[in-house]
């Protein structure tokens, strides 16, 4: 069985989208700051990318990161003309569903895990958000590895990924594996079970 | 004129202490764990720890942090048998100040900056915190490097460093330097002013 893994890119004050988040600007004002490292020509965050997303066998969003993104995914979804298979968390279908699209509407994060899998093999489930997604499958103890993209910008105000009291008890982390570029510091935790 | 630098430790869900804090566990319950990599026998922990410590020349403190740590400074303060001084945000004069200490109180965040690099001379300033004195360097401009020890842990709750709508517009920062141990990822970013 592959591995369960959130992955997210993060400002030092843990935001993961600007504010002033509307659905034309996804990421909220100055939010795509957030992933320049994926465009910013370093071959090792290019590397690292090309990496996760050969390992990735189906990911997992929430029902608002749908509604948020679907314009610019189209059919293919998150990973483009790879068109990995996105289980979306959502209460009933969507009125706007891309013919041909890589989409399945499943109403609960555990129901969407199990059918993520199963669609996964051995490959890994890519866990992408929204937090409140992310916050749910670390609660329930399901997340094998946290991948962090920390990048050298604070927001002051936004979407923040843990928030004040979002779960009960510590959760220990191994020391990551650490990629360190201009552009943003790539952090892979294992979560100690 | 030294650098200005806040230099914390923090949980990678952005606490710089544990929940169920009192006077007698400074850190909150568990919230040790964030100073580990300081003990852990790591030589590059300590390396890093000393050459942060020789460039020191004053220190900033706010007065909650004061009251909470007193009692296992007594008169050598956070750096011990180095001795250097301590200035400590503080409306009045605490109840118990011991004899032949190194500190010196002051009414706010500007006069204790101003008291600081007076006495640090070419040497760094460091702030310590608390949050809500390093925030408010922060805003107003005045920190030139920030240094965060991100230890592998996540607390769920505790003190935040920076909390939702902690600043107004973005802060950039340049890429850090990164010393990555087992114990923690330190991560020094410059301020871009």
């Amino acid at each position: 069985m592959g591995t369960v893994i959130f992955d997210i890119s993060m400002s030092l004050d843990g935001f993961i989208a600007a504010s002033g988040m509307t659905p034309d600007v996804g990421m909220g004002e100055g939010g795509e700051a957030l992933h320049d490292w994926a465009f910013a020509g370093d071959e090792r965050d290019r590397e690292m990318l090309e990496q996760a997303g050969a390992r990735l066998g189906a990911v997992i969003a929430g029902r608002r990161t749908y509604d948020n993104s679907i314009k610019w995914w189209d059919a293919d979804g998150p990973t483009g003309p790879a068109r990995i298979p996105l289980f979306v968390v959502s209460h009933g279908m969507p009125d706007h569903v891309p013919a041909g699209g890589v989409y399945t509407f499943v109403p609960d994060t555990r129901s969407a895990l199990e059918a993520a899998r199963a669609t996964a093999g051995d490959k890994d489930v890519g866990i992408m958000g929204g937090a409140d997604i992310a916050r749910q499958y670390l609660h329930d103890g399901l997340v094998d590895e946290i991948s962090i993209h920390l990048v050298p910008v604070l927001f002051g105000s936004g979407t923040p990924l843990f928030g004040d009291s979002w779960i009960e008890g510590h959760v220990r982390l191994e020391a990551p594996e650490v990629i360190a570029t201009d552009a943003a510091t790539h952090l892979r935790y294992r979560v100690v079970k």
